[in-house]
């Protein structure tokens, strides 16, 4: 059973590619799943319980988001394989979940409008983007998600009169709980730093949905899952060590940019070795900085940093592997740091 | 004689390559047309018509600016062949209409000077944008004429203490005409809207200005200026539905991105099908959905924006097409959207 | 003895590399140099005298920067013959100097501390916008440091609640000098302006300490000296110009940006004839230009230009030569101005 769920799933993938609708519920929650590059339906699946799990309205606008921006890839004629893995999803989902967020009341159908709209764009912006990073083989992360979801935000005031969307005053995601009574840095506010980190990059605010994602990508990955906590604890420290505001840090505004670059480095785009290993930790430090410099960037439009710090922090620690001496980049197609690492002893034994 | 103007008129280009001075005429009002992607001299002239049949202060900037960059392409011993062809005035004229549009007095000399470093400079950008675009095999549209436009505004205020250049005060171009009377979405709004567009393209505000340009759109190729049509009106129901101010809407300010995309789209860098008609359409509300976003990213400067809606939403869908099953990007050199079309057809009999 | 200095001091270049100490020192120097294109470390410890000679903090800063990046590139395993050119200094001397100049106290531990982790992120962006850039063969200039320091500098106010940094409210580096009772343009203007405009560069306003630089460059190059002189005096002349406020002037703030430009264009990246020659002045006026324009754009910051006029300007001039058929690119490897014109008879005879 658990060797089934792990990895990529390649039989299920198979499984499902029988039947149309299957394929494409597979498609969708492979789409969710590599949002913490991970091509596996049952991570997205937990991924979207946590969701669910922290509400209704959120889980719904994401699964309509991740629904829309496979449709329209498939519409466009886009590369089968490339859908099938889930790579016009991510964006998609994103797209659902911000906009559900920020809205003003829940379950509003211009909101739902938008996110179809605006989930078909990322989709298209995924495709043109990729033809431009093609250049130097390197992917667009979730930077088509950030443009399209920022220039909505930002522009929110001009639609509708501002009546459905409202982005919250400090340029940070809305924190929904208050903490008066914990101690700083003792074992309670670190469990919902990290947790909440994890849960944060998918807009929910909850340590229990943010277990639960944990588990997803534990499932897949026990090297991503152990660099999740590596990277979320990193934030943390990190927001710490910078002297911000002890709310942001237990609401893990901290730990959602720099969780996912350190899966990214700590064996994804890297083999894990121990050099690549304190790379993912140095990535993490660099792109909590840049998470209080890009905040500090959008004040001028009020707009949070999504997930910019990530995406721009990372493919700079993607790109000097390429030629460096010390470092061992993966080639070929990205499956789970787990099967590069083998690939890679398999071919240098 | 309509075969004559029909097209890219070649037999002309060969006729006007004998004398200097005609070259340099020919290659400045292709250039004009080539701002809606015309290369054909007669659409150029008819633009300038209608440019100053609106104000003479208005086509004497146009005609300068257009002139100067074409100039300066000449002395930096630029392609020849991409000169006669108008690609290094596009830019020039938008250059010159922009500053001219947004000069406090007209006639001002110092604004003419300003004209005619700009509208090199646009030429020194156009060329330095082409060889970083090359690799893509895409063009740079009117990203220079945005570029030096846009930073030039935001920095009026700093020259000669802000006594010459005027930015209006909303991120929208001056609109001219008041509407007290008009029913919303009856015919005489939705003509004005429409033609007011196709203008509002050169900073004219102006329907039969409109009407001008159109028929040299039409004369060139009667696909692309059926798209110019639909382009403007899908931009006024987008604006409609985005519930933006009638005035704006009325004044042509939502359609003259979204109908050079549509010519783009429909016909120009895609064979037209059925399937390409809708892309255009897809890209014409992209494309105002981005106006109404790029203007309130531009709130922090004042400035409008001007035809980057068009420069960026466009881009993307001429990126997606390339490795698509279901579109047909036009190879090799384009000419007008009749011939792409019979080319495609004479390929595949 | 002189010759032994000029040029990029091959000799000692090889004598420096028998002992990693003195290679290591070696790498640095050059990284100083390189800043203004020298690749001598004798330039590059005649700028550091003139730094040290304006304040010790900024000295040690500089120096601390530079050695930073330069050990950053070495752990990361970049390529040594790149390193040892000084490439992966320049930026972190910059970044050393920016930081101290806008700290709020000298020998600030906690600035020290950024310089330290800001240096090194200097040396990671330079490589990865190298691999970005190699796609056109072009250079990323001083950009990593203007990306690190002006994200820094917008977010500094996040960091200890803004006790360590002060941006100046103008845009534009703090002027220490007073001028009360200097005669517009006369020669203590003149020369206040150039002199002080190269020691700018180097957040150095004093002009003593520009003759120092100015010197430096000197003994590397008397074609890049020619031009930092001419380049400073471009940019003087084009404040004057614009109108702009002539306390800027005269303590060199527009002259920093445009002499660095008219070393690239004036010998560097091309060969020099006449025709470069004035293709060197026109991207000096280019640069002012773009110097007031992005003054003016990054007012919602309230942060300075830095160096990013320089770098956009020069980066557009230096990609229209590659098919110009008026102008010689320099191609291989680059060294001085004096070089490119030998290795270019050479190779034409």
């Amino acid at each position: 059973m658990f060797s089934y769920i792990n990895g990529t799933m390649p039989a299920w993938l198979k499984t499902a590619a029988r039947i149309p609708v299957l394929a494409f519920a597979d498609s969708c929650l492979r789409g969710i799943g590599q949002v913490v590059f991970m091509n596996n339906p049952f991570t997205g699946l937990m991924i979207l319980t946590g969701i669910y799990f922290f509400s209704g309205w959120l889980g719904f606008a994401g699964t309509f988001g991740v629904a829309v921006s496979v449709l329209a890839a498939i519409i466009l004629g886009l590369n089968r394989e490339t859908i099938r893995a889930g790579l016009y999803g991510f964006n998609g989902v994103l797209v659902g979940l911000a906009l559900a967020t920020f809205s003003k009341n829940m379950w509003d159908g211009r909101v739902i409008i938008f996110i179809l709209i605006l989930s078909a764009i990322s989709t298209i912006l995924t495709e043109a983007l990729n033809k431009i990073f093609d250049v130097w083989k390197i992917p667009s992360f979730t930077l088509p998600f950030n443009f399209v979801a920022l220039l909505f935000l930002a522009a929110s005031f001009y639609f509708f009169e501002s009546t459905i969307i409202s982005v919250a005053a400090p340029p940070l995601p809305a924190i929904t709980d208050v903490v008066d009574n914990i101690y700083y840095l003792d074992i309670i506010f670190i469990f919902n730093a990290v947790f909440r980190g994890i849960g944060q990059l998918f807009f929910v605010n909850n340590p229990l949905s943010g277990i639960i994602i944990f588990a997803g990508i534990l499932a897949a990955s026990r090297i991503a899952g152990t660099f999740a906590l590596v990277g979320s604890g990193v934030g943390m420290l990190a927001g710490v060590a910078l002297g911000a505001n002890s709310y942001t840090i237990y609401n893990g505004l901290w730990g959602f940019n720099t969780f996912v670059a350190a899966i990214a480095i700590g064996g994804f785009f890297y083999v894990l070795t121990w050099r690549s290993a304190l790379l993912a930790i140095g990535c993490a430090i660099v792109v909590a900085l840049l998470f209080g410099a890009i905040s500090a960037f959008l004040v001028p439009w009020g707009v949070p940093a999504l997930t910019l710090p990530f995406c721009l922090g990372t493919l700079a620690f993607v790109l000097i592997g390429k030629t460096s001496l010390v470092f061992t980049p993966v080639e070929g197609t990205m499956t789970t740091p787990e099967q590069h690492l083998q690939f890679f002893y398999a071919k240098n034994q």
